[in-house]
């Protein structure tokens, strides 16, 4: 332990933090939701560690098994593929999990595209709702948006 | 021109992005929340740029000012003490009067308190809703919480 939920690049590799490049560096492992993807990011700053996947079709296997790893006293970073987990992104179980049993978990802010959208909107930003992704469909989109 | 819209650390001065560092360095004059707030930021990294304060009690003068500036050509950065502007943060009048003169808004995404809790809460984050600063006396307080 701990679990440090890692922000990463939303597009530009330059758009992460030096203390993101640090804690990746230093963890003994990289809980990516999907390790090929991320492996680019690791190649660009050549952070060479051990990773594994993480994703919403393995997760309730996976998180069982990263959390034996925190509590056997592993330092595990957890990231997806752009931008800040958990937000539209997966890691919930994980994160839920790790808090029921006392494992600290420490977020590593960056970014995050609602934010970097709603900078710069030009709208006033005192106050706003988050619905994640919209349906693809054209009509449940629209019937959503209603 | 253009103007960017920079997030900067809420608490760890290594919370900052290496994109935003070069923004910084880079641009010919940094508008702030608190130019002495930023300075700090600003010495930390050995960088060494005009600053003008821009902040909710001199924003329509500063931010015609500003304006006038980026139609002359310099390169300016928005930031404020924490985190990324506009999200409880100055910045509106700014941003929103670039966008009505076509200047260019480029966002250089980076940390957000807002999204930074959110991703540690050990709650579904796939929707939320976000109301800003809550108000500091407590019978108003419980009174919007309810």
């Amino acid at each position: 332990m701990p679990l440090f939920v890692v922000a990463t690049p939303i597009g530009n590799l330059e758009d992460i933090t030096l203390r993101a490049l640090r804690v990746l560096k230093e963890a003994d492992l990289i809980a990516c939701e999907d390790t090929r993807h991320t492996r680019k990011l690791l190649t660009h700053y050549q952070i060479s560690k051990p990773t594994v996947s993480y994703h919403a079709h393995n997760e309730r296997e996976r998180s069982a098994e990263i959390l034996r790893k925190l509590e056997a006293g592993l330092t595990i970073a957890l990231v997806s593929d752009a931008g800040t987990p958990l937000v539209s992104d997966p890691g919930f179980r994980l994160v839920r999990d790790a808090i029921d049993r006392g494992i600290p978990v420490v977020p590593i802010p960056g970014p995050s595209a609602l934010i970097a959208a709603v900078s710069v909107s030009g709208l006033a930003a005192d106050e706003f709702a988050f619905f994640g992704f919209l349906p693809a469909r054209r009509a449940a989109r629209r019937a959503r948006l209603q």
